[in-house]
């Protein structure tokens, strides 16, 4: 018999996941049944986002229950096929959960062209943070060429393409990330503008210096007291996209609220949320410019992976609460 | 010599406005040069942005300055004309200060028709405050038929104003005010569907009941606790407008800020904040379809009148702040 470890849900934490969250079970592996697949899971996706499925509270997806499988992106190969649309070995993507092998429907199954760019990528540059750096920015942001844009958690999987989609169009692009090592790769490497040091600087200070005619687009992925000092520097007309607010998720208490959300009434600024699903329908869109950019090396897709297989899901999952990721953090599972 | 009195800056207020904070000072009755008239006022407008106006910080407009003429709305009659677009004993509105007489540039005076509506009227569903409803509701707000809108300080002159508009587009308004008579006004005169009295219930609860299904469109005037409760029950798509937050004007320390903010983010909506000077090309079309809707009773224009001439007008404004005024908020003057 081949092994089936899966990640469970035991139990829901209160601030960080711990040992007491998770459940590693061994179960059988998935036959397909008629219109489905069966996949092999190469690479599991760990996200902020997931911080918040733990919680049994309405929002955009139904929390994960106890006992179930934790819900994740991945990508593998497809090892048994019972679906005219895929043969065994395919290399594919979908939401197979925190698992070694998953079975899927067809349908919600997405082919993935390893010629183009390793499996890992398809979970970062080209998967969901791709669509969600680049809806977020140009949709939700209403971009324009020549816009001041600060990106808060710019080192991560989301923000650093924010910065990189902002300067393939001519913007003035500033980062905020923890640490030298990260601030030196936003600049050094993707072509950031400025990258300021929250660990070690004044965020409220750094922007008076940096964008002294104020931001026009202000991407958000971590709330509190950036989101605060965003707030405080914004231009007349400024956006700001709400795509996560990942310092407050692990929180006990009430987290407070942006304080200087005035600014939005005196700049006749906005501030709206969004969630990537919403732009389904034009996926291929966002998969096409940003397989281009990638391509022609426009657009640096960096992943950080993890190893020690599924084991290690809970561990690799802390990483981006502790900060110690650089780009998309995966975790290599077979 | 005719007196001409007026309200000037004497100190910057910390917390509410005081005696100390204003000077009655008796002044000549300007000449108007070249170009100018001289307005005798009749009426002045007090508005909660006039707290605003009073600190010393960037803003959508500059501080009053010390020892400068309080600025104000106002109404009133020529009474001397340098300029040959008006005579005197014309009927005319502008920003003529709190003063007993104004000299202004022909092109900053507007005239208004009191064979329409009394002068007060130009003042509040006539003037600004119902420019502000109806920019801020319809472009802003992006009302669609339909809604479920909720209006904070709606009895004042704005949100009464926001109410019975969303009516007018067959809309469910709920109206959130304090005290049980401003309630009774909102549904026995005003048409809203329902009232809130944050005084005496709990709004979240209340918005719960009355609007199960979440609110559409979200009018704030008012801040803190009640912008808290609302953005608790956005539906998705929803739009909140940013007109004003009085409850925070006089605070001496500050104000915690939404701490429900994300729920933009779940439910995919946006927060936006304007001004209506902003609107300025489009007055027009907004005074014509509320002189419109007054003239077929379907928007009940309700000013409240304050006496004792321009020696009040440091008292009146606290009206404001106290919760003492129910629709626009006037001062008589001569």
């Amino acid at each position: 018999m081949t092994r089936n470890r899966q990640v469970r849900l035991a139990a829901r934490p209160v601030g960080l996941p711990d040992a007491s969250t998770w459940n590693y079970v061994d179960a059988d592996v998935p036959e397909p049944a008629d219109g489905q697949v069966t996949v092999k899971v190469a690479y599991v996706s760990l996200d902020p986002a997931m911080r918040g499925w733990l919680n049994d509270v309405r929002s955009y997806v139904p929390p994960v229950q106890i006992d179930a499988v934790m819900r994740a992106h991945a990508v593998g190969h497809v090892s048994a096929s019972n679906s005219p649309d895929f043969a065994v070995g395919d290399a594919v993507s979908g939401n197979f959960g925190a698992t070694e092998y998953a079975v899927a429907d067809a349908k919600d199954v997405v082919r993935v062209d390893e010629s183009i760019a390793p499996l890992p990528t398809w979970l970062g540059a080209l998967g969901f943070p791709g669509f969600t750096a680049y809806f977020g920015l140009l949709d939700v942001g209403k971009l324009k060429d020549g816009d001041t844009v600060v990106v808060s958690g710019a080192a991560g999987a989301v923000g650093s393409l924010v910065g990189q989609i902002a300067k393939q169009h001519g913007c003035t692009v500033i980062g905020i990330a923890g640490g030298a090592e990260k601030c030196a790769w936003l600049t050094d490497e993707l072509g950031f503008d400025v990258a300021i040091d929250y660990k070690s600087e004044s965020v409220a200070k750094a922007l008076r210096q940096h964008a002294p005619k104020g931001i026009d687009v202000y991407f958000d992925n971590v709330g509190g007291e950036i989101l605060d000092a965003a707030l405080a520097r914004l231009r007349l007309g400024a956006r700001v996209v709400l795509c996560g607010a990942i310092s407050g998720y692990n929180a006990t208490e009430p987290t407070p609220g942006p304080q200087n959300y005035l600014s939005l009434l005196i700049n006749r600024a906005s501030m709206a949320g969004f969630i990537v699903f919403d732009f389904a329908g034009r996926y291929g869109e966002a998969a096409a410019k940003l397989g281009e950019w990638v391509a022609d090396g426009k657009l640096v897709a960096r992943e950080q992976v993890a190893t020690g297989g599924i084991d290690k899901f809970g561990d690799t999952l802390l990483m981006l609460f502790e900060g110690k990721n650089t780009g998309k953090l995966v975790l290599q599972v077979s």
